[in-house]
């Protein structure tokens, strides 16, 4: 049985921290390594004997995370995040292309910001963008997919695993429908599903697929971009020559370099941690469903990885919600922190058809390795008590009652 | 007098370090914040209190760096590092004017590769640019930016400190000009000059100023451009709300604590160690040119930062000479480590007009904090030997010699 006691950070001391899809904490194991290699090593790129000991390094950590993906090393490109990785994959491809006169670019309509916001700014540009529609359980609609699938479409960009609610996404199916009947190039935006799935990248076949450290217990500001040998991107930055010339500036190394031991100790623990985790937000789901009235899990028709719940509450202030929770002691969010400051309802679960008396009440529950069981009970607890509070006050809850 | 035993990194025991202008080690302090703030802190964006405890140590660092750079906290955007910094300044600008019609850009010919290929990129993009001049002393022509300043003209963007050869550029003059002439807006990427000069943004009126952490003792990873309140940028990235949208993805607050860290140190210090480095410099460069025939100081009759030298050496392949002192325990680089590993000569030596057989033979010598008197004796007497050697070997030498 997972114990999660082991190499307990401080970060998460004073509150229970259920908000993992946000950031996980630092596993301490990881911050020494960045701190060592922060004494450690010089500037890579410098042709001198410690630049040649930090490039040995920074090839080293390429050779081992390449490994635990199943790719070459020089498929590697590192970059600042998960943010700067699907923007140099995304536009790199549209504005590869744009050239040859291909325009046409198709994503879904329940990605993360950092995609979403990338095609909206593509279109300020010119190109064409179809967003694919998905099921009431959040899964891409792949026929819709086939008949948006065009002579001159670039590019189809689709998430691995939703942010929000965990649904994983038939990437491969939309690899295999699309390499069918186009040409165009496929990019996975991987954030959420390393550490949460198991990932063979030879085997999923996308050409692009984005990753960043700190979703699994790495430190924040770094990132990679799996290119395909031979796929094409114009790159965003004018600089050196580091990452082919891609992602140029000096490479964080020691960024790298525990990004690499993050992903290492992720290979040795997820397969204890997972089916934990999966108890512990089964018993989650089950208690709000039978112990909250007017309660949803959304997406729980289809395949979800096991950490994350999307609960939603009819009648009840998602932001409400959190600030009374956030009082008794527990982190959780509304939605992705990259958009947390936005007060209309997600975007997701739009998309999902779900109706706004809704998805405002909805809050994202996401579990690391971290949690204790009893974490989960203290939770529920004060979560039922949030919400009948709320609803005590709520004028739609007491509209419903009466009827 | 200075000690440059003072919390010294081990980074730099097995070797002598001359190399500060690629990179700094990381001061043992700074990487000590790193290591507790990646234990520390949680996701900024996050609207819970784990979320609000992060963003008020962001905060309060940005509070910090403001008063250190005499600006607003509001006018900091914290990014990846000064490359980046530099993308989002220039291509912001660019892009941002473009819209009304103005698409002529300046900027000077020594400038980084991350300036100098952004414009390049620009170009290629319907842009058109103009390289201004430099003098043989590596100075950027004002009466060449007067000229070519024209009601299109966009921006002006000028390096503060030249990163090979340490001339400082008259960045007060330019900004003037380009403010008394023209509506442009004025990019610094003053990277090279952080650490080595005496910096206050609101006194030199620039609206745009670039930063690295990695060159003043902090972390890889991390930068920062300063906009002026009121300055248009059109974003480069699509995603999160972070960095108002500029450099959106999860804050790298680690990096931007640190980064605070090592500017507090510099502060306190630089006074200390600029003075003790002048001297060394110098040292080092009157016995340069009075020992070793044939060899120059480039921009030696120019304004320059106290701890670069750019030395020319007739005859002699830069690159082999690195490699000599390389295996006599010695770093320093023919150029910028982010174009180490072109062939051709250094750009910024052939804009002053250095031929080529001059320009193939230099090297900059970069100093910082932690290098002692005898290191530079120890490496005068390297280098001796080395341009000895090379030019036992060299034909063109010989031809010269038996003129």
């Amino acid at each position: 049985m997972w114990n999660p006691e082991l190499n307990r950070p401080e970060a998460i001391n004073e509150y229970v921290y259920l908000d993992y899809n946000a950031t996980t904490p630092v596993d301490p194991r990881v911050a020494q390594v960045l701190y060592e290699a922060s004494l450690k090593y010089l500037n890579p790129s410098s042709i001198h004997p410690l630049g040649s000991k930090a490039r040995k390094a920074l090839e080293e950590a390429r050779d081992k995370i390449a490994s635990i993906l199943n790719i070459k090393p020089s498929e590697i490109l590192f970059t600042s995040g998960g943010t700067e990785a699907n923007n140099i994959a995304i536009q790199g491809i549209a504005y590869s292309l744009a050239k040859r006169g291909k325009k046409h670019l198709i994503t879904s309509s329940i990605e993360h910001a950092s995609v979403k916001n990338t095609f909206k700014k593509l279109e300020e540009d010119g190109f064409q963008v179809t967003y694919l529609p998905v099921s009431p359980e959040g899964i891409v609609d792949l026929e819709a997919l086939k008949d948006s699938l065009r002579d001159d479409t670039a590019l189809v960009s689709v998430m691995w695993v939703n942010n929000e609610i965990g649904t994983i996404q038939p990437v491969k199916e939309i690899v295999d429908i699309t390499k069918e009947r186009s040409k165009a190039y496929v990019h996975i935006d991987g954030v959420q599903a390393l550490g949460k799935l198991k990932i063979d990248l030879s085997d999923l076949g996308a050409d692009l697929v984005s990753f960043s450290a700190h979703k699994i217990y790495g430190p924040k500001g770094v990132g990679m971009l799996y290119v395909k040998t031979g796929v094409p991107l114009r790159g965003i930055f004018g600089g050196g020559d580091q990452e082919k010339g891609l992602r140029p500036g000096t490479e964080n190394l020691p960024g790298i370099l525990a990004f690499a031991k993050a992903l290492e100790i992720m290979v040795e623990e997820m397969d204890q941690y997972l089916p934990y985790l999966k108890q512990l937000r089964d018993r989650l789901e089950e208690k709000v469903l039978s112990e909250i009235p007017e309660s949803r899990v959304y997406g729980k028709g289809a395949p979800r990885v096991p950490t994350v719940s999307g609960l939603g509450f009819y009648a009840v202030e998602g932001e409400a919600l959190l600030s009374l929770l956030g009082v008794d002691g527990f982190c959780v969010s509304s939605r992705s922190a990259c958009s947390s400051r936005k007060l209309e309802p997600s975007h997701v679960l739009l998309a999902m058809g779900v109706p706004h008396e809704w998805a405002h009440g909805s809050i994202r529950v996401s579990l690391g390795k971290y949690v204790r069981e009893s974490d989960i009970d203290s939770f529920l607890s004060s979560l039922k008590k949030a919400v009948e509070r709320l609803r005590e006050i709520s004028p739609i809850w007491r509209a419903k009652s009466q009827v």
